[in-house]
Parts: C-alpha cells; structure tokens; sequence
C-alpha cells in the first residue's frame, strides 16, 4: 500500500519538492495545519487541484441515521459525523485572466514545506501561464497556537515578467463540492451541503459567513479579513450571496513587483449562542488578530513552539529519518492537543475526515500518556471533556442495564455513534482506558482540584459500572464476561485479560480517590460499603491462564482456538477484516493489534518477567498488526524482553505510519496514536519508562541502529531529562526539586546540577527474535540500510 | 399480549361470530387458505375494512437494500422480501349505490367459518344499508389443493327486501396500499407498489393482469373469469388498466331472489418465462378450473382432505379445545406444505407477511418432520428445493472460506438473507437440520432414488462445512467454535452442544450415505478419505460436560456465566430482546428457547435418562420461551422426564399459539413451527415416538388430563395406528407388510389385521415438576377447567 516516497528527510521539518497530483490527498493530511479547535488540510491555496478540501471545528458535526438490516435494542440510531465547513483558507489568482492552476500551464518550480519549530506551511511556486505570463507564487499558512480561533495566510505573488494583470480572489466557501468516498467503512461518510446559510456580510477588506447544520443545529461563523499591499495601484471589492464570500484585490505588476496579502481568519460555533453572539466572537478575534498582525502572530507562534521544543523534544541520534519522524509525530500530536479545550481529540486530528472524525479510546491510551509529561494542561482539558459528557454516560449505562457510566466506543460530542456492538459497545474497556489516564494525569500533576472536581467522579462512574458488569462466581472469582477487549479480531469473550485487569486498576483507583476526597465521594453516593465492595472485585479479580502452554489466553479459552491459517493467507488478503468475515475472524487465534501485549504495558506490574517473554512469544505468531495502534505496544515489550532489534523495527513503523503512508490511508487524516505511539515506543520501549506505580521508572537500553536516545519529562514542578547511549544513562533534573526515580529498580534521588549517570544496561547476549506471521513481519531497520536520505534546506527557497 | 378470544372451540373447524374490526389482522390469519404455491389472507371479500390484505405466491418476492451502520465483510447487500401481488378475492357490492362494507350501516349477522375437512372458508352476512336496504351476503373461498395455480369463491347476494339495485365488481387489484409497519424488526418491511404492469387485458367475464417486480425481475400474471347466474336481467362490463381489472355485474333483485357469482381466479410466475408464455399459464389454468366447475373444485378439495384426515388425523379425547387447535395446526402444516414444489415453505406459510416471507431451520426442525409422516411427497419437494439452492450455498461457502455449502439461516429463493451475522450466518446448524430432515426422509420413505438424485449431495455438502467448520484440538477432540444454537439469546460460542450432536450426525449419514452410493458419491469427488475423515470428526467430536453440576452446559462455558436477574425482570420486560441489550442477553445465563432441550430430543441418544432429568431441570429455570419455538420441545422432554402435566401445558401453548395468539403477533402469520410442533409435542411427547435409529420407538403416557390419543403414520408402504389410553397402547397396521418398532424398548412385529396391545407404562410417583423462571411458567391446564367450550355447528347457517 506504500506509495512513492514524496517527502525529503529533514530532522526538523517536512519538504515536498515538487508536486504530485496523485499524491495529494496524502500530502494535505501531513501538511495539515491545527490547533485542536481549528483543523485546516494542506489544500493548495487557490482550493484546486485537491485531494480532499478540509476544514474542520472540533466539534462541529452532523447527525445521520444509523440504519440496520436487523435492529436491536440499544442499537445506537444516530450518528454524529465531522463536516467541512466554511473554507476561509482560499485565495484564487488569475493571471491576465488566466487561473493560476497547476494543471495547465507549465510548472516551473513548487516546493511546500513544514517545520516543526515554525508551525507555518510555506509554500513557493513558478508558474507560466498558457499565455506565457509567469508568476511567483509564495504563501505562509498558519492555525494560531496562541489565538485559539485564529487562522491567517500570507499571500505573494511576484510577476517575473511583465507588466502582468493580477486578480486575486480570496474567499470563504460554505458547502465545498466534496469527491466522492470509495465504500471503505473507515472512511467518512460524505455529508453533502450540510450547512444552512444565516447570515453573510461582506464590506472594505472584511467578509463573514454564519450557517447552521440543519440537524444538529450548531451554528458556525468564519470570517476573513485582510491587510493588501501592492506596488501601486490596488482596487479591492467586497461581495458575498449565501454560501460564498469574496475580497477581491486587483492590480497590474510590472516585472519584479509584487502583490501582498495578508488574510485573517476567524472561527467561532456554538449550539446555544445567539447568532450576533457568535458574529461577535468571530470579529472580535479578527480584530485581536490584526492588531497583532501577521509578524506577531508568526513571533507568538515560534515563541510557543521554541518552548514546547525545548521541553519535550526527543533527540535521537543514528538514524535522522526517525528523528523526523518522531519530531513529525510530536508536532502533530502537539497540534492535536494544545487547544482542543474540552473537546474531544478524535482518532485523526482535525487532519481529515476519517473515522468521521470520532474520538475511541486512541485518546487516552494513546495520545494522552504522551501530552501527560509534555503538555498536561492539554490532558486536563481532554479529560474534563470526558467529564461533560457523563450525563449521556450515565444514560448509555441505564439503556444497557448497568450502573455507572458507559463510555461511547466511538462518538464527537459524546453519544454512542458505533453502529456494530460487538466491537464498539462491548469494548467496555474505554472505561477503563478514561480512568487510567485520569490516574496518570494526576500522578503526573499532583493536581487535587482536577482530582476532586473531575477526576473523581470519572472514576466513580467507571468503578460503578464494572462492578455491575462482572460478578463473583461459585469459587469467588470476579469475572467480566461477554466483552471485546482492544484486539477488534476478537469479540465479545469472558475475562479478555487486559479488560479485567484495567478494571482492577479502575475500582482500586476509584477507592483510592474516594478515600483522599472523602467529602466529594459522599456527595457522589460513595460509602464505604461500596468502596469495600471495588476493593474486593478488583482483589478477586478472575485472570485466566493456560497451565498447560503456559501463556495468559487474551481471553478465556483463546489458546484452545483454531489456529488462523497464515501459511494459506496471501498478502493481497490483508487486511483480514476486508477479506474474512468476522465469524472467522473471531473463533480463530488471529490477533489484530496488541491486547495481552498492550496489558503486559500498561499492567506490567501483573506479569512476571518469564510470563512476559512467553506471552510475547506467543502473541507475536499470531498477530498481523492490521491496526495502526499495534506496532507501539510490540516495540515496547520486544523491548522489555531484550529483543531491541525488533522493537527498533516496531518503532520505525509506527513513527512512518503517515511520512510513508505506510496503511495507505493518511490521505484520510493521520494516525494520531501511532504517531503518539511512536514517542511511546522510544519512551517506554528504549527509554523503560514505567508510571504505573508511584515513581517513574527507567529501565534504558539501545538498539544497534541507535547511539543516542534522549527525551523530557515534566512531572509536578520537575522537568526530568533523560540521556541514553549505550554506555550510561544520564538523569538531569532541569527544573524544580528533588525527584525520586527508579532505575533498573534502584531508588535514585535526581537534583537539579547533580545528573546522575548509570550505565546503560545491555543484553549479553541478545534474545531470540520472535516470529511473526509470514509476510507480516515488521520491515528491518538495521541502522540506515535501505533508507535513502535526502539532504535537503528544511526552509524552502524562496 | 392476549386479546379476547374470537373464535369459538369446535372439534373440527373455526368458527367467528360476529363482527371485531380491531381483531382483523389475527382473523385474517387464522383464516388464511393456502396450497403452499398461493396463500389469500382471510380478508373480506369486499377488500375493505382490513387488518393487513395479503395475497401471496410462494416464491414470488422483491429484492431490497441491507443497510449497515457498519458493514462488514461478508454481510448480504440484499434482502428478499415476500410482496403482496395482484388481488384476485376482491369482490365489492354496492346495494342501491351504497357500498357494502361492514363499518357502515348495520351489521345485523356475520358469521365466517373454515372446516377442516372441507378446505373452504365460509362467510354469511346480513347488512341493512345506511338507506335501509338489507341483503344477505354468503360467500364460499378456496384456494385448490388439486389445482395448484387455482383459487376460487362463490359469491351470493340475496334481497331481502326489494326491488333493490345491485351492483357487483369483482375484481383485480395490483399494488394495493398496506398500512404502515410498526417498527418490529420482526414484522415484514412493507414495500411499496412493487409491481410495475406489462399486459392487462379484460373482455366478456374474464380479465388478466401481467406485472414484473422491479428489481427481482419476476413475471407475475392473475386472472379472473367468472360464472354470473341471476333471475332477471343481469348486464355484464370488463374493463382494465394498469393496476386493475374489473368485471362488473349489475342486475336489479326482487325480495328474495339472489345474485349468484363464481369467480376463478388464477395465478401464475416466472423469472424467466416470457410474457406470452406467463399469460397463456394463466387462462389455461382458468379454463381447466371453469371446466371443473366451482362443485367440482369443492368435491376434489373435500376427497382430498378427506384422504388427509383418514390418514394422519391426530384424535384426542378429554381436551376438545387441543382437539380443535392441533387440528387447525395439521390443516394449516398442510396448506403451508401441500403444493410448495420446490420452493421453500416460509416461517408464516402464506398466511401473512411476517419475517419477511422467509424460511429459516423451522422448516426442516419442525415442519418436515411433520410432513414426514403424512404426506411425504411435501417433504421430498421441500427438500429438492433446498438442493436447487445448492450453487448459492456453495458460493456461500466459498465467500465465508468454507468448503461444501452454507445454507441462509433466512432466505426466499436461496441467497442468505440475515443482516445480523451473529444471529443469522453463525447459526451454521441450519445445515445439519437440513441434513437430518434428509436422513427421517429417507428412512421414512426408503425413496432411494431421492437420496441417490438429491439426499446424497445435500449430505456431502454439509458434511464438506462441517469438517472445515470444526477442527481438532491438541487432544484429538473435534471443536466446533464460534458458532450460534438454536437458543437466540447465546451467539457465537464453541462447542453448542445442539450444533456439535447434529453435526455429528450429518458426518456419519454423509459417510453412510456416500458407502450406499459409490458412484454418485465419487461424482461428488467424495473418496474413502474423505468420508474417513467424516466419521473420524464425528467419533471424536467434543461434547462439553459440567462435571461440577452434572449437566451439559449449551456450549463451553455457559454454566459458569452470570444467571439473569429473573426476580428483577418484571412482566412488561418480555420479550427479552425488545428491552434488553444482545450483548447483555448473550453473556449471562438465560435462553430464549430449547437448544440443549432440543438437542435431548433429536440426539436423545447422546443422553443418559440421569442427563435427561438433570438437563432438564436445570434449563426449565433458564428458559422464557421468548420464542415459539419452544414449548413443543419443551412439552416432548418434559414428557420423557415424567412430568407429563407440564408436558400438557406446554403442548397447550404451542397448540393455541395462533387460535389463542399468544405471542401477540398472530397479525403477520401463523406460526407455522408452533403448530407443526404442536403435533410434535402430542406424538413424540406423549407417543414417545423417536425416530432417530433404524426403527420408530414409542413410549407412550398420557397426562391426566387426556383419556385418549390416536395418531397415525406412514411408514414407507405402511399406515401404523397408535392408540394411546391411560391403559392400554395399540398399535394396528392399516397398510403394508409387516413393520418392525420398539415400544418401551421392546421389539415389536406389527402386521396387518393383526393389532399390537401394550399397557401404557405411567409413572407410579410422578417426577417432581421443574421451575420455570417467575412469571414464565407455562399456563397450567388441568383438564378443562378454566376453558369455556361453546358448542356450534361447525357450518354456519346460511
């Protein structure tokens, strides 16, 4: 499914030389530029041609009907699907009437480019017109880290000969023609015109449009406005009709002259503000905008990077395609984050429409470990998200005849919106996976308000559903039975391990923070009574395991299953679940993505180190990592088990997922949990990073490909730095007090001025590779082998 | 969901009283006449006020979309549903201008009636208009049991006062307008005018309409001619247009005279046939039909049902209203069976829309063993029609990676129509019901020629899914994993005991069969090897076994599972599905309906005594009979296990399933397994009967509420007489040789002339009766008590 490889290799950035038509619906994902609240594709300028146009509100969606051939009770009926919304982003050039277009005419150079410390999408084009006129065309596009609603351009167009006649158009477009989808159920439903037009306004450099979605009645605002400078005369008009607004500056250049344009945009929706109300917000940023102007916004921009950079950049040294791709991941999850504001960060970003832009449990498994020790104010806010959407938790619970609150397996505003139980209602575990990072923010932060305010009642909830979910059986074991746990191959089991035991740690949590907020758990109905009574699930907690072969089943009698047939399993039948049917799929041992795995991470402290080398073993002949959120998990415990070679192939899979297209669906949005996956992967994999008990814990070590490895961590008022080589492992405490540690499980005090070095520890003699599937064993990554690197400007000629 | 009881008891026939327009729909089922080839709802003959108008042709469906919220691999695009095509009873009467039609004016009697043994329904009515004018309408229905494309009425009209002008339109009807559905996935989608008209063509008294279904392509024609006898002058018009055909009578009658019409009606259809072709198969059959004449088609239905009832009348004596209900439920068996001919007889017959028009394992569970014994040739259509859906189920097979065929656990002509895979394609016992309905064939008939032409490759085939289906484990066991029972409140689990006794079966008759034919079964591919491998699958297949408590668990696991909290399910929760959550339902301890049960009667060889009492009991606590599938199974084991009341309350409700309406949606069809194991629970119940070795074997009791049970069965050449008292069993052949049974495991030799006389063994303490869950218990019937029984003529008084 790979595709040519477009993009130079760069440690700090992303350069596309050229352009390639084919390519595009890739590229605008990877160039996609947001801030959590404003989600902009790297759609060409001038809006054609393109791959799939995108723009998109976090939170901004349409309800359609979830049919069923056969219904059910508690199927969910409605669905909650990501629109496009009003395009501000176009800007249309003709020249001497000709549309500036890179289809026809001749393309006499064209490089985008993306650099992680900048947070701008530059772009530089020339272009001969089919009349022979030629233009240089250059542009800086950027959403606003630091001006939540903001987005702005900056436009030029030089005439490399002339004098030219230069007309450009810049919009904002309602209702975008979308192409149609390809049937595949992972890509979104195509909403057609899901906006109905309220208002539009359009005077001197500034235009608005205001629509409403006809079903779900949230209204939308987005408004330009623009500061013009040109050589000599530039003549601007205003127009707008229903679905389209336009400023429209018109100029001759002669030669070497240029045309300037500066475009602000503003975003702003509510489902409950009146229509000036929301007017207003959208004005009031542009004006905040314009005062701050274009170079203060892009100074704003570097100052919020340059900080972000300087806490949380992962160096990694050896092998520079990696490094970009884990700087790429950690821009993008940054992007995915940093102003999502009790919101939802869905499965892609604000990068594309895929999975119609729903939030799983991607987030909090995925994502959130990676913002806890980088940008946890981001964490608070995805969290207390979860936490307005427990009313509608609490209702799913009721429906399904459970206590508690039942989180959605897939959903935008917080409804259940999977329309297959097996494998979205029956993963119960998102449960679990909210109350684990809860757990973790909070270990992290030391923040008690959170805990008291939100935190808590999350863990309640989840507490309560559990217990009403398993029940104790003859022998006094608690068992959890009839649910999916993360592998999507399997479904609906009894006592899937990693469910059982993320709800151990869930109602001994939940217990825990009743006892610190003692009044607060009151007030939730919380008495000892039912704290004893998680306690007591969670101790007698059913674990399932085969004596015999003596390896965990993910599930009860999962070792006795059938084994998949890989040997009679072609390549083009991958993936399984396009091919096989679930009934196949299900009763056979065939593993999609991490789940024993992924609770040998998370859980580690459940397993021994024998249980977690025969497990992984075991698990890695059955899995076919035919989901992006797998290759992390496996590069973590082939890490944990001493097969640093595999890991290092994992890890390099999971960070190229999108740079290398390597599902062959980022033209849909990207990854985000396998690009957080693959900082996860370099952390907890190479770096040993344990947090499931108090302290963090280190347990470091090396591939061969890699001689350097170092990362940052805030934790509380610390921020820990953590340097790898082969031979020793530095701990340098950049800021705040004493932090204890663990190392190799020795207790180490680190103060700040006062590194401390251990030496790195590395297998004497490496462990056995594990098998995988045949033909779906991880690419080799033996240092730079068979990469081709290019050297290339991060910063694109102008 | 029981209404008030319309229908009084009559030993022979049903008969309505008066006028209850809210009870139509029920009433329209209840009246239903079918050949199994056309099926014409009861519904009035004036069309109008009706529950749901229903003409059906076996077969005769439109395709519609399956939608998915979340499609899947393998999931069916395309449903088949029954339509109700051209209505050829329609015969409106308009006395002085004012149409006749029961909500008007004053119904001052109306009586309908269908005796059993003269296959007609009968309707009298007396109507003074809204002007004063009163007739007297009679009306006779049939649709032929001789003449397969063949319905007919007899309409009079009668002046009771006079001179009165009289106008009857007797007509054809295409596409008429249904009322809406209700939302129950269990109701038919409704379909709107789905005929699209070809011909139509109307001269002197006789008329045609041809019409093709859209999508489904099927050429459908109706035709009408009539025989009009009046005193006086009686002119006559034809006319037609696209959806309707009429020929209009209009006289004027003195006090006491009468209008005499006889309308035939013809039907007839194609996918492939042409036009003309479809057409002339109409007015042929119409001609024939004219030249019987409307006495001669009623003297070859009453020879014909007189034959029927000499035969395979099932007497009870001490139960008149089991009497009438279990002969209702062999009049209906037959309708749904008697002229079917290679096309499915669906779960409702032709007796309403129900489920679509589909067929499911019902017929072949339930249905054909019936049919086995009276009328065999229905059986060997049945099955030939299953064999001509071979090529879909092996192309089945080849889309879910199976080898043989996989026959649709829902279907019209053949294609799997389930949209719920849990509950449709995993349900793979659909095969092996097939395959043992087969196997009672031809041990029944010893039509070897049928076993060599058709029997032997449904076998293989079947056989050919299992073995790929199941597969070894590591001890040598045979495992049939994720797959759904016949229980609809469990899906997808390993090793459904039911699934793995009926597979085992169908391995060993494949084996036995391809031995008996050695060159067919090689032109099937089928080596020694093969068949081998059949048999070593069935010698080694698992059967799971609780040791801890002494019982079978439906599957692996399921007696470690949660039970259903029955004290906390109030009444109003049933059924369970509508107010339960599949997933919640699935993974706990509660069953829709006998599996385990079921599996005790059909392998009641794979089962100590000491099993049977313990299985029993322990899933009479489990079981809510939400389905109608269940209590004839119930009442046959119940019955074996000594607790022969509670057999009796069981075959009661299975009996009055549809006269009583227990289910509450007698509206959309009869249930049509319901009544065939109503027969089922009196004959293998209280007969004991067995038929899964060489011989029948009987072991006859009676509940105290019952003096007397008499049955009959064909056996090959043979006509075997049961005769059950509290005293005494005899068994007289009344044709045929010799014939070999056992009674309470003794051999016997029954010879013509010659009868066998056994005391009936009755418990001496009768076994304790088992628990139902609250409020499920089976109503008790303790004799008569409790039942008005009105006495009637079985013909009403014209």
């Amino acid at each position: 499914m790979t595709t040519p490889d477009p993009f130079a290799v760069d440690p700090w950035g992303v350069v596309e030389h050229g352009f390639d038509l084919a390519g595009q619906a890739r590229a605008e994902s990877v160039f996609a530029l947001s801030n959590g609240h404003i989600g902009l594709r790297g759609n060409l300028d001038e809006g054609e041609p393109h791959g799939l146009p995108g723009t998109y509100l976090n939170g901004v969606f349409e309800l359609r009907p979830l049919p069923y051939a056969e219904s059910g009770y508690g199927f969910p009926e409605s669905g909650q699907s990501v629109i496009n919304v009003t395009n501000g982003k176009l800007i249309r050039l003709l020249v001497d009437d000709e549309p500036f277009d890179l289809r026809y005419g001749e393309v006499r150079g064209h490089q985008r480019s993306l650099d992680f410390r900048e947070g701008l999408l530059r772009r530089s084009a020339e272009w001969t017109s089919p009349a022979g006129r030629t233009v240089r065309v250059t542009s800086q596009r950027m959403v606003s880290l630091t001006q939540r609603a903001v987005a702005a351009v900056e436009y030029t167009v030089e005439a490399v000969d002339g004098p030219v006649r230069i007309v450009v158009q810049s919009e904002l477009v309602a209702n975008e023609q979308l192409p149609l989808g390809d049937g595949d159920p992972r890509a979104a439903a195509v909403l057609e015109a899901p906006l109905a037009a309220e208002l539009r306004h359009a005077a001197g450099s500034k235009a608005v449009l205001v629509h409403r979605t006809r079903f779900s009645g949230l209204r939308v605002a987005a408004g330009i406005d623009h500061v013009i400078e040109g050589p000599g005369r530039v003549d601007t008009t205003a127009e707008s009709s229903e679905d389209q607004a336009r400023i429209t500056a018109t100029t001759v250049l002669k030669a070497g002259e240029r045309l300037r344009l500066v475009k602000f945009i503003a975003y702003g929706w509510s489902a409950t503000r009146s229509l000036p109300a929301v007017r207003d917000q959208v004005e009031a940023a542009l004006t905040a905008a314009r005062y701050t102007g274009w170079d203060g916004l892009v100074d704003e921009q570097k100052e919020y990077l340059g900080r972000f950079w300087s806490d949380s950049d992962i160096e990694i040294e050896g092998d520079v395609e990696l490094q970009q791709a884990v700087r790429f991941a950690l821009f993008h999850v940054l992007q995915a984050g940093a102003r999502s504001e009790e919101r939802a960060i869905p499965a892609k970003g604000l990068t594309g429409p895929g999975y119609d832009g729903h939030s799983f449990w991607d987030t909090e498994t995925f994502v959130l470990p990676v913002l806890t020790y980088c940008l946890p104010a981001a964490v608070n806010q995805a969290l207390r998200w979860r936490h307005t959407t427990l009313p509608m938790a609490r209702d799913r619970a009721a429906q399904l005849g459970l206590a508690g609150a039942v989180f959605p397996w897939r959903t935008i505003r917080g409804e259940e919106c999977s329309g297959y139980w097996p494998a979205g209602t029956a993963a119960f575990h998102i449960g679990a996976d909210i109350a684990a990072a809860v757990v973790r923010y909070i270990r992290a932060t030391g923040d008690l308000e959170f805990e008291r305010a939100y935190g808590l009642e999350l863990l309640v909830e989840t507490a309560r559903m559990w217990r009403s979910l398993g029940h104790h059986d003859a022998h006094g074991r608690f068992r959890i039975e009839g649910v999916t746990g993360p592998d999507e191959y399997s479904a609906v089991a009894d006592n899937n391990v990693f469910t059982n035991l993320m709800a151990q740690s869930n109602l001994r949590s939940a217990a825990e923070s009743a006892t610190r907020h003692q009044f607060e758990a009151a007030a939730l109905g919380v008495d000892t009574e039912e704290a004893a009574a998680w306690r007591d699930a969670a101790d007698k907690m059913f674990i399932p395991y085969d004596e015999k072969l003596g390896v965990h089943p993910q599930a009860d009698g999962f070792t006795d299953h059938q084994l998949w047939d890989f040997e009679g399993t072609p390549p083009e039948k991958y993936p399984l679940l396009l091919h096989y049917p679930y009934f196949d799929l299900y009763r056979k041992q065939v593993v999609k993505q991490a789940d024993l795995v992924l609770a040998m991470q998370v859980r580690g402290d459940a397993f021994t180190q024998e249980q977690k080398v025969r497990n992984f073993n075991y698990y890695e002949r059955l899995t076919v990592r035919d989901s992006s959120l797998s290759a992390c998990t496996q590069a973590v415990i082939a890490a944990e088990v001493g097969q640093l070679d595999l890991a290092y192939d994992y890890t390099a899979e999971a960070a190229l997922m999108d740079l290398r297209d390597l599902g062959g669906n980022t033209r849909d949005g990207l990854h985000m949990a396998s690009l957080a996956g693959a900082c996860i992967a370099l952390v907890a994999g190479f770096g040993g990073l344990r947090d499931h008990d108090e302290h963090l814990s280190f347990r470091p070590r090396l591939p061969s490909g890699l001689q350097r490895l170092a990362f940052s961590m805030a934790v509380r008022e610390h921020l820990l730095r953590i340097d790898i080589t082969h031979a020793t492992t530095t701990y340098t405490l950049l800021r705040g007090g004493v932090l204890p540690i663990l190392h190799e499980g020795e207790s180490l005090r680190v103060e700040k001025g006062r590194p401390v070095v251990r030496p790195t520890q590395t297998p004497q003699t490496p462990a056995e590779r594990a098998v995988q599937p045949p033909g779906r064993e991880p690419a080799r990554r033996h240092g730079q082998a068979g990469v081709q690197v290019g050297t290339v400007d991060h910063l694109p000629a102008e």
